[in-house]
């Protein structure tokens, strides 16, 4: 199916896919008395004395920004804030269907890392929480560790966290279907941005036994010069037999490929090169790293991809809904790589996995119950 | 009855007026696929390659941001941007129950010219136009003319312009009711913030006697020192007879109050200064300058306030969603002088008036038609 042109059909017929729908009926003058003035002046009164009331008083709560500025869409890369907010309507309609959230996209005309900051600063009134999106790396690092440090409200890179969550949760059902330990398992990670070098630092954590990341230069390693301060970072904990080359010497005697970088850059030959029936996630969207076919072709014996529409789906959309709804009710604002791991492990569990049924739907409400769960049980601790 | 209370009390039952809705359905795989991953992709990409396309395949074209910093808000003043939330949730209501406008509020967290400027260039990608609201003066008349210049979609300060056409079309009606004409018409208009000062300059461009304006310190005039850019301006064109001294000297001899200030500041005696049968307007929100009965009992002719639950509402709730309407659908940028009497004009005529149902009803859906179709002609010229 083409589902390319069937979206723009979509997306011309609806003009895009959220619009704001009221809570209160406005039939009657009482109704407009009550809803705005003289009614409402009282409600800004209460809030006016005592900021925390615009929790109570407004949809602030429940309300989220998702704010990008279009320079990393999807695996497309930078076209702009206006081509970025089909994905952030989408994240949106997401948000609300799994998590009864409602937010808000703002696709921004800047690119600096003071300016997005600010923005960020500017809105905090509004909204419960932040989820920034499809922000290049490496501002996107820098603009989250200000905004972790400097706002009252949560803020969440999805690109960052929310994949690597989702990956690290695909990883344990690996193992679990296949019987393998993560501590035994070396793993290639190819793409270096704002997913890559998130899911590497979560990988770490969960103690797998090597992670050899690959960017568009090639191995990161120790000795390449011009890395940025990340990539710097990467190269002094990952990658422990100093390997050097491009992705095929990558690939050499490792038993998972994580792939979040471009579409059709693994090939048959390659997977060959790993260990025996390696595990394969080729998450770049719209278009997998391999599909799934070929990497079988290859020997491989569990295979993900980010898409909606093949099996084993991994993607950050069985995260956020989630994610949100339990940091926004247990009122959490760091997420700790303990919580991620644990919330990994949450997402893991609603199925008993397959090799061919290895993640739960986004459509099973159970996902987000489950995430929801091991938050507020976290935030009590 | 208390709204106020009963207002407080709906807002913590409900959290708030808006909520985000999906105009598509998420319930299977396939509709994933299409709203989402892989489907978006191709979406995003004909954006980027056209961003005119954004009108065609988001939301945008509906999509209007109501911006505040929180400063003015309704006759309440400066209660900071969380308090201002639930006015803009009002407004976003009225745009969706009167006009299908989707309006997302945006309470920001800071009261420089040049910050808010900055915010609302970084949304404009998102938005098909924007309403700046409850900003205080004279920050508001500085921001609204530089957006104006430097934005791509068009600008509008409702409590300047907006309040300045529902007074014209209130006015209007009341010199068909009364069978006086507006450039016989002497006027005080009390209060020079925003609204005050876009009204005065709305009512001269119409031609009435005279305005004479009056602030907190007492009327402008010529003679008067430290007035700021906005008001010395007004200083020149109006005033013909050169008064000075407080609001009570301001109102000898003239026709019309018009009160854009704060509650409960006319007294019955005040009233009794006016010459025979004056008109009163007292817009002040939630309290009216003087409350109807008030203003009969010191011969008032004609009254209206600003609250849904008095006769004779003259808010600008009649103006900004038919306003949107028809500047999103005749892709107007600027409100001129000349389209602003002609939308008071249309309001205007929408009904019959009477003494005691001088407006058209918030509700009326004819009012947001007429606004529409006048724009458009406008726009056809």
């Amino acid at each position: 199916m083409d589902y390319g042109k069937k979206s723009v059909e979509l997306h011309r017929k609806k003009r895009g896919k959220i619009e704001i729908k009221s809570k209160v009926s406005l039939k009657t003058i009482n109704d407009l008395a009550l809803a705005y003035t003289p009614g409402v002046a009282e409600v800004c009164r209460e809030i006016g004395q005592d900021k925390s009331q615009s929790y109570q008083l407004t949809n602030r709560a429940n309300q989220v920004a998702i704010v990008s500025d279009g320079t990393a869409i999807l695996g497309l890369g930078d076209l702009g804030p206006e081509a970025a907010m089909p994905v952030m309507e989408g994240k949106a309609i997401i948000f609300k269907e799994f998590a009864g959230i409602d937010a808000v996209p703002l696709c921004i005309n800047s690119t600096k890392v003071e300016e997005i900051v600010k923005f960020c600063k500017m809105i905090e009134p509004s909204f419960a929480g932040i989820n920034l999106e499809d922000i290049a790396a490496p501002r996107c690092f820098e603009i989250l560790a200000i905004l972790e440090k400097e706002l009252d409200i949560p803020v969440f890179h999805d690109d960052q966290d929310g994949t690597a969550i989702v990956l690290l949760a695909a990883l344990i059902n690996t193992c679990r279907v296949s019987g393998r330990a993560l501590k035994d398992l070396k793993i290639v990670v190819n793409g270096a941005g704002a997913a890559g070098i998130a899911i590497t630092k979560l990988l770490l954590h969960a103690q797998v036994a090597d992670v050899v990341v690959v960017d568009s230069v090639g191995i990161i390693n120790k000795k390449r010069a011009g890395l940025n301060a990340e990539k710097k970072q990467l190269a002094l904990v990952t990658n422990k037999s100093n390997k050097s080359g491009e992705l095929s010497d990558a690939l050499m005697e490792t038993d998972v490929f994580v792939g979040v970088s471009k579409g059709n850059i693994l090939t048959v030959e390659m997977v060959q090169l790993m260990n025996h029936q390696p595990f394969i996630f080729a998450m770049a969207n719209p278009t997998p790293e391999i599909m799934p076919e070929l990497a079988y072709l290859g020997g491989a014996s569990i295979v993900g991809t980010g898409r909606s529409d093949l099996p084993n789906q991994v993607n950050n959309a069985l995260v956020f809904p989630g994610l949100f709804r339990g940091i926004l009710k247990a009122k959490i604002k760091i997420v700790t790589p303990e919580l991620k791991f644990a919330i990994a492990m949450a997402i893991a569990s609603v199925i008993k996995p397959t090799k061919n049924k290895l993640m739960p739907l986004v459509m099973d409400k159970r996902v987000v119950l489950a995430i929801e769960k091991i938050i507020i049980k976290y935030a009590q601790k």
